[in-house]
């Protein structure tokens, strides 16, 4: 196999722009080496002189800058790029940086190694310092796996990550995640179109990667986003939708079904492996005190599978962390920020933060 | 296609003893005809000369009396055979009733009509006349589809039920359940095994249905039932399991794989369309205006799909009504009464319904 896939999806005219750099040789924690591993990343603002500026974004699961960008980059806003000097770094498998469908080689589609989130945390600690000399993070803020991320950095560079603003995630993944991933990957895996991961095309595996976007729909929103009809009004692709069934297909199906099965399953993998008891030999609240990161533990109340209450138990393993409680009634992917008023409750979480001296 | 499939699943053996009346034939809701529905139940305790101690549990989804005799009925409790005459009915299409593979002729297999909650609540009005001369109910109650059952009892006779008790169910199914529904139906269509419904063995479908039980680990159970590792407690077949996947196994997978595909899917097309607004011309308040028994509605706190919420909005339509919230770790499935204090609290519940004049 030495195959690429073309896939829009992941262009630049589909995710708006963005920049690659090569890392070289990347030897992974579960043993495996990408040779040149690329990360794509984009920067908001610009780095002042004492590079103590800087605030990092790591990705979401099947995410990448761009929802960032739209959503919680702005003027005025929290991440403002008229102080800080952003840069939201593309998880490794997401499509955009090193992925199944694009690394070619030995390593392409099916035979692409198993990536870790301490892969990710370390690959972009070495993008920061070789493109930026950028040694300390004034915030490291992100979602879901991008809060997975959130806390290996604050956990295995301590001295680097000043603060840390992990949104709706957990340092360590929970039984019930283990299970969501293994049902969010099987609907992929399933579709005999998957060819054990060696597809022509990702068209070949419409049907499963349509499974696997109705299962967001269950448990990615909640049950009381779709009682309330709130998706009424979400615009998407400037288009508000009248029937659930046709909100569904353009907010889930259509954009999943774009999307590269081997990089999804990349991705779920990680995500269920994620753990930074990795580096205590298991000890969750050892890896949890060696924080010292100003932290602000965020979740969203409506969040079916990352709830509350799990966030909360690690928060209270965090020496100065604190909890502030989002509301969103569209749940975990209430990340994607439908809400004027969850805007606001971030802005000013990350306010509060960033104000903090550290 | 005339074709009957034996499954030992549906076996006396494996549910224990039960009875099975024939109706002849039963015209449905949307249409179509059953030549000769048969209805299987099971009873408990003695019918009184007033014929007014009678208690009907219609049952849930994949479920049978057997639940609801081991874990519910028994001298001492509310479901007490000393006392009531109490009538446990399967509801149409759950393998021991008229199912996809045992009904045999013109409508066997893939041709199975549809079936409504309407057509399984007339047919047990119909049961209980022809066979017990029953015409009233001291009480109604069910879980999950039963509870749909139970609420289209107190909507479409209310004069002949006194009390109603629907757990972990709502009258009219959600936008979220009608989006999980098609989920657990698409598990199973999409095996390639399950040939359109005309497959020569259930054991064909095996990997469908597996992938149908593992979407019950994420949404049946809830998340804190995972992480609270509750699940060490619960014995099943007389083994206590100490690893997650072998438990998952045990109770999830093992069961459901032993289950007829086509079976599950009627069930399930059942419950996506159960809705007692289909007597009012889809206004839900107009209906449950109708109910006359004394009502409890019965949500479990950590239930993932039949969220309290959405019981209580219900039950404030329902005039004479009131809610009892019932505790489980283990979220829907908590139906399956693991814990003591949740069995003490159903109960509870039935004994005060019970002991109400009405």
């Amino acid at each position: 196999m030495t195959k690429t896939l073309h896939n829009d999806f992941y262009s630049t005219q589909s995710q708006g722009h963005y920049h690659l750099h090569a890392l070289g040789e990347f030897a992974l924690e579960e043993g495996e080496v990408i040779p040149n591993l690329q990360l794509a990343y984009a920067t908001y603002g610009m780095l002042n002189e004492s590079r103590d500026n800087v605030i990092l974004i790591p990705t979401w699961f099947s995410g990448s800058h761009q929802t960032w960008e739209l959503a919680y980059i702005a003027p005025g806003r929290a991440l403002d790029p008229e102080k800080y000097f952003i840069v939201a770094v593309s998880q490794i498998g997401n499509g955009l940086s090193s992925s199944p469908h694009n690394v070619g080689g030995d390593i392409a589609m099916s035979r692409f190694p198993r990536i870790t989130i301490g892969d990710d945390v370390r690959a972009q600690e070495a993008l920061l310092r070789d493109v930026f000399e950028i040694d300390t993070l004034a915030l490291v803020v992100g979602g879901s796996m991008g809060a997975q991320q959130t806390y290996e950095w604050a956990v295995r560079f301590p001295d680097k990550v000043k603060r840390a603003a992990p949104i709706a995630g957990t340092a360590q993944v929970t039984p019930h995640n283990v299970l969501l991933t293994r049902v969010l990957m099987d609907a992929i895996t399933s579709d005999p179109g998957y060819a054990d991961g060696d597809y022509a095309s990702h068209e070949d595996v419409a049907q499963g990667l349509r499974r696997h976007a109705d299962l967001w729909a269950v448990i990615g929103f909640s049950t009381e986003f779709w009682k309330s009809e709130f998706w009424r009004t979400i615009e998407i692709d400037g288009v508000k939708h009248t029937n659930m069934q046709d909100f569904h297909r353009a907010c889930n199906q259509v954009p999943y079904e774009l999307m590269d099965p081997n990089s999804l399953l990349s991705m779920a993998w990680k995500w269920q492996h994620a753990d930074v008891a990795r580096h205590t030999d298991g000890d969750l609240a050892a890896a949890l005190a060696r924080i010292t990161a100003r932290t602000f533990v965020l979740p969203i109340d409506e969040d079916m599978f990352f709830p509350p209450r799990d966030c909360i138990a690690e928060q209270r393993l965090i020496p100065n962390s604190e909890v502030r409680l989002l509301h969103s009634v569209a749940g975990h992917s209430g990340l994607g920020a439908f809400e004027q008023s969850f805007r606001d409750e971030v802005d000013s979480a990350l306010n509060e933060l960033l104000a903090l001296d550290v």
